[in-house]
């Protein structure tokens, strides 16, 4: 049995949730929540940069980060199912998953300097830099939103939306009405997205 | 030819300048700076995250981040050589990988949040859950350098060390004697390493 240390909210581990249940993975994987913040979670000892998610393999070793970890799951479903193995695909796929990613990576930043620090130190600087990356993201997903079979790249993208949704109250909608349109088909096709919901 | 758009102090874009010269591509590839808080910087065209390191390929388009543009070159360059092809082998490279870029990650903030933002604004307990992570992850490396062959785990390593070494002056030296052993005997095997230092 493998142990996936997650949070219902982070989107990187979503990502590799609802990944493993494409991959028939999902029975062989516990999910045991972690608290990034408290420092006397065994998540700490685990992956020294205390992140989520973390997998625990069957011999006690941890496998990190998200990216890592979906190359395993993948490896273990046999390779080339969520990660193309043909290099053109490959490529395209890994790129779409670095830019859903680095959405997730800007609303966290967004979060943290909004959310978890005292009011009077916040540097409405440090958010438009990464809501600008958010919004150029964003741009160029709606003018291309992911095609063809869904693969880690689609996956990063849902949660990427999924996670600002849930934090930003689905401000987003309103200028992107492809990238809308591709969401509420991938959240038909994939019941794992409802179902990892936070 | 490629276009690497970098920056002198990335150590992302230091990563992939040193796997590009292991794997005898570096004079297939230009490298060209790029300033990430310009706006004007055609950066930010190429990549929506205005993330370095990005690479251009010779039909225009873009790949990003650093971990898909190491994984490409690896490819270019026949595949399983930086990034090795056994699952073990590779998965420990991976991992080597993420924490080196974790470590990277942590300084960046820092670096952020002590330098980039006006003093008034800056939040000490969000410096101390970067610096724990940094902490933990130098005592896991210390206790266990990177083994066996140079794979892209061992140079995220070195490039995460160069760079806490720029930012924060080599304060991570005194405690951590067999990394520090580790790295200076890295830096001579690879001569790509100094040959990169900004």
């Amino acid at each position: 049995m493998l142990i996936l240390r997650y949070s219902p909210a982070s989107p990187y581990a979503r990502k590799i949730r609802i990944a493993a249940d494409l991959l028939g993975l999902a029975e062989k994987i516990e999910i045991v929540a972690a608290d990034a913040a408290d420092p006397a979670d065994s998540l700490r000892r685990q992956n020294p940069l205390g992140k989520i998610p973390t997998l625990i393999l069957e011999d006690g070793s941890a496998l990190y980060d998200s990216r890592v970890i979906a190359e395993y799951l993948d490896h273990l479903a046999g390779g080339g199912r969520m990660i193309p193995a043909v290099p053109s695909a490959r490529f395209t796929a890994l790129r779409l998953q670095a830019l859903g990613d680095g959405i997730n990576d800007a609303a966290l930043l967004i979060r943290y300097e909004s959310f978890s620090r005292p009011e009077g130190l916040r540097y409405d600087e440090a958010i438009a830099l990464q809501q600008g990356k958010i919004d150029r993201a964003l741009g160029a997903l709606d003018a291309g939103p992911p095609a063809g079979d869904v693969d880690i790249g689609h996956i990063a993208v849902a949660c990427a939306l999924g996670y600002i949704d849930l934090r930003f109250a689905g401000a987003w909608r309103g200028k992107h009405q492809c990238l809308v349109a591709w969401l509420e088909k991938f959240a038909r096709d994939i019941p794992a997205f409802e179902a990892t919901k936070a």
